[in-house]
């Protein structure tokens, strides 16, 4: 037998900027050219998105002197799918778009994930560009390279970890979004700072008025630190072995939410439910005390989500709907839970804690009947 | 404007053994074994492997304690589509197939590749292992990490560099396949040889028929040349900036005489045509002396293959076919050039040269009136 060792070059570290700002004195156009050198840019956007700012955007690139194909996909969940991402695919081969060309991702998540996907894929990886125009995308989805698409089975199972050359956030987009849509962001960002910093969501929840109206100050303020730390955790672990598990909090009920409710239920706000849940799970296995318990509940209440949504759902459904999810290994239920507001309860030195069926419908019980 | 920016681990450097010999002295079991302590194995494989070798690779891998997912498709290029990477892709999730799961690639060059995009999407990437089972995959296809679908576009656009935790080569596979699919896979080597090691050429010129007989030593050595060549290309340039253009040798033609067979021309018939176009087009562009260009010329009438093949398609349409490789640049064709047998002519210290439409249109003029 005869044995070839193949050892590649170790690739250069990824390193990539994320740009916060207004567009007045962040100019989306100035990054763009400063990252990339070429001359054929993909737009690929949401109609939403596109009919707000498509043509603004359009032009400036144009006026830039790039080459743009601008593609647009429907609005919503439905777009991460295998059809459309072949459907941009073939769009892009039959305008002879080539391995130099820069894909811009412009919208919220679901672009994010799809375009960033597409790129990860067309000619074996091009480059790309996040520019997010929704607080959830700006505060969670377009930093970390995860990109993906759905299958009927379950959310985000098909995709691959692929960094952009930016993040470009230029926060006046957010002015477009309803009060719903900012709630629908804000949770990604509550999400982390119940994980890793107990000063952040203390400021959240006392400055809320001012973060839903956008104050300038207090959003930038909001999104810097959720970005930072949502940073910190990929920087150590990228590929999600250990510590960027912690991201997934309030997921594992989340993602089974969102199934149920066959992805109807905005993201941010099954994350929310799913909070609320695990909260309630650490709490029954005496991970998490009940003043800290209350403390986030009566924040909740303040968006105005409350566990009676959850009535409607039967409770074995939502325990069974957690086990597709690829957090899981080998039939265990993957779960992190808090110790406290602004720390995860390790175990074994790992940050998801394997729970079983059980507990997830005694908690929900208790929820329901509270 | 805040700038954040972030900077990821780097990777340990990829690292993955290739192991070449005979079922007997090589046992694939152990070395999978060795690999993977995981339980649970999906083969991928076509339905020729499945029914020559199915039964017995799965009756070995249970027996060795793996729970096996048996997965087959058509046989042929076109399982190299969208529509079946996401059938296995359900057939996976529907098994809960989880992301510790090893996928074993069992077949040839459209397996391996096919398998190894299915591993570097599902749930962002699971291991896999190289089982290949004919000439070309072994010398060429699942060396590299090069995985990819077709689309109705052109060939292999859409996929990754993913790389396997091993490649393991059973050259007893290798009984089974017909002369024709014996050539088809040495033409990848007659390639490498051409563009790199004059000597191996050589030496498989003067023993070509104890190589297409599987003589025991003759074929292990080829192989074994020919597969260390490309890992010191691969090891050099994974992600193909430069040098490991010249393993497209042959392939800029080649892609567009199996894009106008619609594939229905084998992989190495098709690359073995480019060569003879691509040497012409050296010789033409005064790189190649006439000297080598016979001495090629002959060797590949020893294998049966002239141009007489492409009288039958249109010179223009060949050129034009070149325009959608994803080798290309807007517009330009990229073409390997040789320099003498055994080396590839430097273009501004590029190994690629840009040609015109109409130099190809000439060089098939001269070929076809040759």
């Amino acid at each position: 037998m005869t044995i070839l060792n193949v050892r590649l070059k170790p690739e250069p570290p990824k390193e990539f900027p994320i740009y916060i700002g207004l567009g007045d004195t962040l100019t989306a156009m100035t990054l763009i050219k400063k990252h990339y050198n070429g001359k054929q840019i993909v737009v690929i956007t949401d109609r939403n998105v596109a009919k707000l700012y498509g043509d603004k955007l359009k032009n400036y690139l144009e006026i830039d002197g790039f080459n743009v194909l601008f593609l647009t996909v429907n609005s919503g969940e439905s777009a991460k799918s295998t059809l459309v991402k072949e459907k941009l695919e073939l769009q892009m081969l039959e305008q002879k778009i080539d391995r130099h060309a820069l894909i811009l991702a412009f919208g919220g998540g679901v672009i994010g994930d799809l375009a960033g996907f597409v790129a990860s894929t067309y000619m074996r990886g091009i480059k790309y560009i996040q520019l997010p125009t929704t607080l959830l995308a700006m505060i969670d989805s377009s930093v970390g390279g995860k990109t993906a698409i759905n299958t009927k089975l379950g959310k985000n199972l098909i995709g691959s970890f692929y960094q952009p050359l930016a993040v470009i956030m230029d926060l006046t987009y957010l002015n477009s979004l309803s009060k719903k849509m900012r709630i629908n962001g804000l949770i990604e960002a509550i999400k982390i700072f119940l994980t890793s910093d107990r000063d952040s969501f203390y400021f959240l929840r006392d400055n809320l008025d001012k973060v839903l109206k956008l104050d300038g100050d207090a959003i930038k303020l909001v999104i810097e630190k959720a970005v930072k730390l949502k940073v910190q955790v990929v920087e150590e672990d990228e590929k999600e072995q250990n510590l960027r598990m912690i991201l997934n909090f309030g997921h594992t009920i989340g993602h089974a939410i969102e199934k149920l409710e066959k992805y109807k239920i905005l993201h941010g706000y099954a994350v929310a439910l799913g909070i609320l849940v695990e909260v309630k799970i650490a709490h029954l296995m005496k991970k998490l005390n009940e003043n800290d318990v209350n403390i986030i509940f009566d924040f909740f209440k303040k968006l105005n989500i409350t566990t009676k949504r959850l009535r409607t759902l039967n409770k074995e459904d939502i325990a069974l709907a957690t086990i597709g999810d690829k957090k899981n290994k080998q039939g265990e239920i993957s779960c992190i839970l808090l110790k406290n507001i602004g720390k995860v309860a390790l175990e074994n030195g790992m940050v998801a804690t394997q729970i079983s069926h059980s507990v997830i419908v005694d908690s929900l019980k208790k929820i329901i009947e509270k």
